[in-house]
């Protein structure tokens, strides 16, 4: 199975995407998806669904998955993540594959064991359980590792997980 | 010169398009695109989505405007308003068309002359300016028909007012 898990923000849209038999998982590829400040909104937001659509089309994942989001600094701030977060599940759902969710506690229980873990703690195990050579860079490629691989350990209480 | 509005939101998107040959304006159509609590998430912004692409297909207008969105009653709120805003924007930027932007008091101020005009005052206005039978229904598709004569009003000033 290939899950893919998007991070979205506006100026930075962190994926990661990782392959499992079930026991054994590997990464596949994490990077981001840049816009700039220069662009309009409207590219912006384009730039955001079609290069989920690509990675989408490129990697062909079986389940997708997106962290939770209930926080924003502020109701400017929240409108701009919203906005990216709709760009790219709007190219999810047009993928037509399921959609799951996870909170920031559920993947740091799941990878580090401790639903109040740290960054750094997050990334470590990240490294460690992928067998990586180094930390994942930047921060929210390696976020986005992590909720994929909550999302291969949340097994047979997936179902429970799909996005409302 | 054909203009369409979207006034974006998850359960209810309003849209107006009008019609100007610079002196007189004509109502084409105003309505809304419905998304109901049962559906997933990533399927009511999808729904936006394709529905605003339709909705371009069809109408093929020449110029796009959006009410500026600068509040919301909480974060909460503000991350599902951003999302479905998100949803339209992207078809529209798809699109290819310019895009403009106008705040609630620019459009009153455009509309009835007084920028803390009510609801009321906006919709009897755009009933008289389009010269309607009756009020438009619903409020959305009404506050998107307003917004419309805005940006024809906007004339040379128009490009002050490009989505940024």
């Amino acid at each position: 199975m290939r899950v893919m898990v998007i991070d979205p923000g506006l100026a930075i849209m962190g994926y990661g995407i990782i392959d499992t038999d079930g026991r054994k998982s590997t990464l596949v590829k994490g990077g981001v998806v840049l816009t700039t400040p220069d662009m309009r909104m409207p590219e912006r937001l384009h730039a955001i669904f079609t290069g989920t659509r690509d990675l989408l089309a490129l990697y062909k994942p079986d389940e997708i998955a997106f962290e939770e989001l209930f926080f924003a600094r502020n109701v400017t701030t929240a409108l701009n993540v919203g906005a990216a977060r709709g760009s790219a599940l709007c190219a999810c759902s047009e993928y037509g594959r399921p959609i799951y969710e996870y909170t920031p506690m559920q993947i740091k229980q799941a990878v580090v064991g401790y639903g109040r873990a740290d960054k750094h703690q997050v990334q470590q195990m990240v490294k460690m359980l992928l067998h990586l050579d180094d930390i994942l860079k930047p921060d929210d490629a390696a976020d986005a590792v992590a909720c994929a691989l909550t999302h291969i350990h949340s097994g047979q209480m997936r179902h429970q997980f799909l996005m409302k």
